[in-house]
């Protein structure tokens, strides 16, 4: 069992790796896709007069400042356009996909983090009525049932708390949770550079592996958002997950050439 | 069986339908929703700068012409927005609902009409590039597995083509197919008026019944988009369902009323 991560459509080569798993499904491998869209929602979010803010928690974690225009927003093109052209595109390319966002049969049961601490020009203050989640539970016999009966899930990054609200949850993580609540062996997470770099951006210092245990100290090196995927990383391998494989998704094959070990590997 | 067609937002009491079927749901009821979406797609794609276009078919049907922008809005409202948000209150209300839009798993194929021959300013021309789609087959054993399982489905009108396109299908006639093909008992229709009227908007001239064998005829009656609904009832009536009901969704119990016999029934 294979969890593949796509990152949005920043750079990602989609052909490629929609034409990747069609092979991968060809050959008999199990898998579950899970993609994010946090780019195209901000674009989105522009045009529909409501941008995007980002605010930093006291934790240092950049995060999107979630309120209920943003969660539907966010739903319609998480859900609404990237997961539906996601499945367009493998179904052309014969793979039976169906989608489903976090919400659908409390796939995703998330915490929602109603209040949250920031940072704002150096003071802290808390910020009310966020619809984001910390993943606690993935319905996975939801995932097996669907398997079993010949579908390839494509899940968008959306929860449900358990109180019934629609949350914002990051994809890397739910990739994670995915993967953890369904065993797999291999979690690659494709994105557009090939892996942790030791001195970022020098793409020739990715770093080939990285111990299970070390995974935390190696956050040192994690920039942006790569900070989210290393600690993804880290919780999925705790919930028995073989290996995380960070992997470049801007070329061919991205699917064989990061189960071959090329990029960054935790295990 | 039911199949549930809730109308867009316009006007319905979406609150009083979901604790309704949430009645249901809890009285032992098997069901199905579909819904639509055109009203807020319409308010979507002029903020979007897009503005809907509808266009006027040689048989006199009015349409919305699809071309690819267009097909991603209705995909984001109706199956991310509308979806999701249904899908939502109905999990807060205690129904395990998971939705699905045809693409999902091919749900709902359809041919796609790629050229439609339309009348303007009187004249006849061809429009090309249009994504909807004239259904042809749904999924039942998908619909089967779910249910089984214990989830509700609530279905966005999309369709798939056999050769893997997103196509834009008409919700009133995709709850029709999807009646069928599950052979529900009762097909309820919900919308902003209490039934077909004999003289509309006179609602006092609701017609109470009318029979399997006139349901054709009675399409002089109808007006605007109850053309469609009462093309639907007669397909799904044809599929093997029992009764299609035309009802009241203002009001409060509206499913509750409609298997009461209140609208329009057509058996």
């Amino acid at each position: 069992m294979l969890v593949i991560k796509i990152g949005g459509t920043n750079g990602v080569n989609i052909e490629a790796v929609i034409t990747d798993i069609a092979a991968q499904i060809k050959a008999g491998q199990k898998l579950i896709v899970v993609h994010g869209g946090s780019g195209e929602t901000n674009a989105i979010s522009e045009q529909l007069g409501h941008p995007p803010r980002f605010v930093t928690a006291v934790s240092g974690f950049t995060s999107r400042y979630t309120d209920r225009q943003t969660l539907e927003i966010f739903a319609m093109v998480t859900s609404g356009k990237i997961n539906t052209i996601l499945v367009e595109k493998l179904q052309r390319a014969g793979v039976n996909a169906l989608g489903l966002s976090g919400v659908d049969g409390r796939l995703i049961v998330a915490k929602r983090k109603d209040s949250i601490r920031i940072v704002e020009n150096g003071k802290q203050r808390i910020l009310h009525d966020d619809y984001t989640g910390k993943i606690e539970t993935v319905n996975d016999s939801l995932l097996q049932l669907l398997m079993n009966a010949g579908y390839v899930p494509v899940i968008a990054p959306l929860a449900i708390s358990p109180e019934g609200d629609a949350l914002n949850v990051d994809a890397d993580r739910a990739a994670a949770m995915v993967a953890g609540a369904v065993k797999a062996e291999q979690l690659i997470i494709l994105s557009n550079v090939p892996g942790l770099m030791r001195n970022f951006p020098d793409e020739s210092t990715v770093i080939p592996h990285i111990d299970k245990a070390g995974v935390e100290q190696s956050l040192e090196f994690a920039e942006g958002r790569m900070k989210k995927k290393v600690l993804g990383a880290s919780e999925a391998l705790q919930l028995g997950v073989g290996q995380v494989i960070f992997a470049d998704g801007r070329i061919e094959s991205p699917v064989t050439h990061a189960l071959a070990g090329k990029g960054t590997v935790i295990s």
